[in-house]
């Protein structure tokens, strides 16, 4: 995770209207920097400098786990929380981005949506998810950057385009 | 321009099968910034390293005006190049993505898509483009980083999702 993911993903995700950016790590050296970025953006001179920045980077929030997340998020709206692994390869039972799209509009219950960087999701995180997203088939070539993969897998779940 | 804009842009360039990605700039500097950046991802310790990177390096171009660049296209292909200006704010006469994906789709003609960094693109580069194409409409919030706006309007132009 570095600081141009945390910028980059927290604009896509205020662009898409999502409740919350979750950075998920075990390290405490990782979740300290983060924080500290979020906190200039949104409480310290960031803030003022730069308001649009502060309105992507109020949705970051730092945990350690996936449980954790889980259960944040499901406190939070008082619903069970429904897991959605992406990644850049397919995988078996694979849902479509139309179909998850039409899940998604009944807006029934919260969905998480899961990101990896470096080398991607984990066996746990995709062997523990409700969906798992077909990958973005663009040519042969599967090596976009998180933040590029994310800003069309929101696009497609919930732009207008 | 970033060396992360490069990166991202040419990966997302490479996954939807451009066939180039030029980085325009009148500053020398910044020019050589960009060249010593692609030698060492396509000649250089970086091609062995990372062959994906090197991949989608190999199609970034860097050249010092638009004129130069539109010259390099037609030169290659023989033929006129449609210019396309993007951006965040709404212009007069818009063109949809569902209208030039099918312009596109002809493939009659080659085409420069312009995504602006910073302040955007110049007047002067909008008065002399073919089309203007919409913005990305997600919410009221209208930041994305020209990275995810990049990869967001080549998936609506050129993907499959």
């Amino acid at each position: 995770m570095t600081t141009v993911d945390i910028h980059d993903i927290a604009r896509s995700a205020r662009t898409f209207d999502l409740g919350g950016f979750y950075v998920i790590t075990p390290l405490k050296s990782q979740r300290q920097l983060v924080q500290r970025v979020v906190r200039h953006w949104v409480e310290g001179k960031g803030a003022g400098y730069n308001p649009d920045r502060k309105a992507a980077l109020s949705l970051v929030k730092v945990e350690e786990s996936m449980e954790g997340t889980v259960g944040d998020i499901s406190k939070q709206w008082g619903r069970e929380v429904k897991l959605v692994a992406t990644g850049a390869r397919f995988q078996r039972e694979a849902i479509g981005y139309r179909q998850l799209k039409e899940v998604l509009s009944e807006r029934s219950q919260p969905f998480l949506l899961f990101f990896g960087t470096g080398w991607g999701l984990t066996e746990e995180v995709i062997r523990n998810s409700d969906y798992i997203l077909a990958p973005i088939e663009g040519s042969h070539y599967n090596h976009l950057s998180v933040r590029s993969a994310a800003a069309i897998i929101l696009d497609r779940l919930l732009g207008r385009g």
